[in-house]
């Protein structure tokens, strides 16, 4: 059977060194290249000495034109800003992409331009992009050219509130998502507020109400539910390496019951393979090292809170691009994301 | 210089252990007794090896009439529904009683009753008791006979909406505090929730909106406010030692800017020495090893969104404790409470 | 194709679950039963909430001879002790037996009840088991009835020791193991010493020359040496799930460079395709999650110092339990066992 | 009573931040400067958020001269080769200094200079030197003018083998110094290596048998012993923030039982008011926030397995050095030193 050869941009971070995991193990990619622009000539078993042996390429410094050439499916985890500026030049050479950055994945330039402080330098693809969640848009994703990855918070914020807004249970706007990461999803350049003795036993917000995926998520959920939904987000770091615990409060419109809740979630998500609507309290553990998205559901005076879980790095990013892959060639979607 | 004799109930947990260590270090505190059920005619350094050489007591087995021949003030950490039957006796007996279980928070003991499960023995107490948060209750903790030391969630969540519903500035419903703290607020027992595999590089939440210490708060708020207060509380564990990370939304009546309301937090706590209003978000970690309670606010959208921080054992329990018995004896309040 | 019909006895703990992990995802297993004494008749996903979804099948109590109807081959999680009693009847019933317990893993029954303080209750097996090592007696284990997989300290300080007593290289005296282990080692019943807050931002030793991981280490060492060989083991618990790291101090007999001994080294696990040697030091994480085992030389004042590190719940158990099944069963020794 | 004026030097790190939490709860230190050379005009409390309110000093620049016509007493906490270039200048000017750098650790300058890459620039003051271990050399630590505080990991493997070298207990060569260290001792500034994400869940070696504090462990063991001593010291990194654990390994000249050098411990270290030596084998734990060092012996087959803990920034360098400036100027040993 012929492969798929597929190239990642970007593979020195941590969401690269995730894809490549994974994209080693499927039994139909033919890995054919990865891309970093500061390591040029190390093997990718120096930059992730846990992928010694398993990945067995170095990194390239390769133009879109020989990208193009070699690879027909193309995973960028290059940084936002830096990331369109490629997945252009392969979209127009027919390669089929899929963007873990943040470029793709606001439709409106204005917005992407207002929130990450730079204009657009590809809108004339803005149109084709799918947001890459599966669980949502997994017809979309099987044709398209152009997937954008969510990302991580968004994932879990999204997954949580769209059985609720799309039903229109709740009020479209006031809702809260409070969500503590674990320290990766900071990225692997080394700051002083992630060197490990600052961070260790240390629990903090950041960005409180203006955090970059707050648009992302209030695109999508708008969508759904067919009117403007507005949130407040503030993102936590804990100190873990790994995983998202997300807690989402909004307000119900009617009286419903936790298992009413819990049995719309469950048929909402019924042919979603890596959700997993529990009775009890997901903790983040429970879904580390997984492509699942963990949730529960729980009513209080009115309110409804969703509590859910997932790995940053896989369900957050890399494991939902495999998953999007998947989608796109027709390959069954646990392919190489079984835990 | 006389110095006031004092006791330690139940001195084997983790506030039992922080009680000890800051009571030792007291200029003016002569420490005569630990109790405990498990460990009698055990030295207290075994039970705390940190302590050895630094406490040099054995723990007893003492009866009320034996704790009151020998101590002045007597801190029980004996947990709920035992501590009362001895704070009562010992209250007869003329101890005055700092109480860091939750039996004398409730004023109302059919509250008690209903969150806890149990009905009170000491009803007769009931109306003595002061809630020991010296920020809010500084003159009455001077005078008091016995204190209800606040519970570790209920004080971050009670300083950090204090200024705010005291002012009437926020709708006294749909208030919602996500807090996440370390695991030694699940105390000393193993579980196998907290057995250390299972519950590093793990955040979950647990009982959300049915946690014990909504109803202090709810009680403490609306005294403030003059009218019942309605909060959803929802408690989180993250995999570190100590800390509590207080995050508590609330609807501003008006407009305010972050300044106005740093201001108002600024001014309305002007005289409390553990108290740091900052510019920038603080980190569990600034407040670690102290008795201080980081605070910082921010406004998105009409939404004011209070962010603290304190150490579960020290502000959160033992630290306060410490705090009001300088008060109660008239030592200078941070007697004791050097980082 | 036809897959072979696999059991495992005991699959609650942390060895059990990364066996179950794993062999849902080997293409040529069909998990027909898993064992448990506590958890008859609950789902696997309910003890092993990551494995929701993975594993569908309930806990069981089950005989030999009805495991040995289902299953042709069992691997054994069970604690020491128990074990024996189940694999011998397994074995009289022509299964064959992958046990990660210890109790085949020394030879001579004497040494067993010395150490692990009962005498041995299935000594007629005793001679059919191969040590599961498959870096040193992949051969033998193609052909057993019985493996007796190697303790986890033992995996890392055999490999680390054996192409060094082999060629004989260092005195056979005066061997030091300093070994640092994560807490899964200790399993999962909760105990006072691995409660999170004892545990975690602690090192310590235990079992200092004591441990009982120390004879079969002895045991296979004078077997390559073909002389008796003595060593001090000392391992220490560190704050993290899993990986353990050892450093392994001898004398040198001759003059031998770093990189003399990283060729032989090199030279020695040529074939073995889970053995990285590397020029850097390795750290644990570089390993965990992976059935590999990293390992670099360094050569002080004419000692040889093996620093090596290893998951000790894959390559230190369950990983090289799957690794001898391949063997066994004829499949490539990676399989399921792509990290 | 008058108080003793003191100056911290580099005071932005984390023994900088100990050592001014500790001198600001001294009660017989006027603390009159902190200096900082990237942190000129910026407060302790935004250097350092968790002594806000403690420590009420900006940084400042400041030449040798004004620094000692403001104090009377100086710690260095300055990197090695910047320390001895302002401590020089101090002890021309007649202010006594407690240097916490590697500058004045080594008598010999060509040994400095073969260790430390840098040829020495202050070797006038040398002689001056007292080595501040107040556990071995306190008589002329109370009359020293200039005391080098020991390193970290110098301070507990040399409390460890103190008393087996000074009374010809074990032999001279061949000793192993295994240690286990959180990742403070690595210092503040962000590093790859101790990025969180990197360094948790992590353990490693590094520098095995060439890291800086060989040469001062030699030096003073031979002093004690009379004799060379040569010891082979591999520490590590394990994920943790504070604490050393400190395995030694040495071969026993003759028969001694463990009762034996237990009793040996207890009677060298009679008088040693931080000296914990116990029974059971401590924990890093049992000593972080405290200045103990706490320690067991246990005797294998001839060879004695010291097992001992300490913090590294209190017990290993902080903390002794507050312990030093106690003996200097007559105040209590464990003055300011309460945990």
């Amino acid at each position: 059977v012929s492969k798929t050869r597929v190239a990642v941009l970007g593979g020195t971070g941590y969401t690269g060194r995730e894809l490549l995991r994974l994209l080693a193990r499927h039994p139909s990619v033919e890995l054919v290249a990865v891309t970093s622009r500061q390591h040029v000539g190390v093997p990718v078993g120096s930059v992730h000495p846990t992928l010694r042996g398993v990945v067995n390429l170095k990194c390239e410094s390769l133009t879109a034109e020989q990208l193009a050439e070699r690879a027909e499916c193309v995973f960028s985890a290059l940084p936002h800003g830096v990331s369109m500026e490629v997945c252009g030049e392969l979209l127009k050479r027919d390669c089929r992409v899929i963007d873990l950055s943040a470029d793709y994945r606001l439709r409106d330039p204005n917005s992407f331009a207002e929130w990450y402080g730079m204009s657009h330098r590809d809108p004339e693809h803005l149109g084709l992009a799918v947001y890459g969640l599966p669980e949502l848009f997994g017809r979309e994703i099987q044709e398209a050219r152009l997937v954008a990855n969510p990302g991580c918070y968004a994932a879990a914020a999204i997954l949580a509130l769209a059985p609720l807004v799309s039903g229109e249970l709740i009020e479209l706007s006031g809702i809260v998502v409070d969500a503590k990461s674990g320290v990766s999803g900071a990225g692997r350049s080394p700051q002083a507020q992630f060197h490990f003795p600052e961070c260790n036993e240390n629990t903090f917000a950041y960005k409180p109400g203006t955090h970059r995926h707050t648009p992302e998520m209030e695109q999508v959920l708008a969508q759904l539910a067919g009117s403007p939904v507005s949130l407040l987000f503030v993102p936590h770091v804990v100190p873990m390496d790994r995983g998202i615990f997300a807690t989402t409060y909004g307000r119900l419109h009617g009286r419903y019951s936790q298992e009413d809740l819990l049995e719309l979630f469950r048929s909402f998500y019924a042919k979603a393979p890596f959700v997993r609507v529990r009775d009890e309290i997901p903790g983040t553990k429970d879904t580390v090292g997984t492509n699942y998205w963990d949730v529960t559901v729980r009513v209080v005076n009115g309110r409804v809170v969703v509590l859910s879980a997932l790995d940053n790095l896989l369900k957050g990013a890399s494991g939902t691009a495999v998953q999007n892959f998947n989608l796109m060639y027709g390959y069954p979607q646990p392919c190489a994301l079984e835990p």
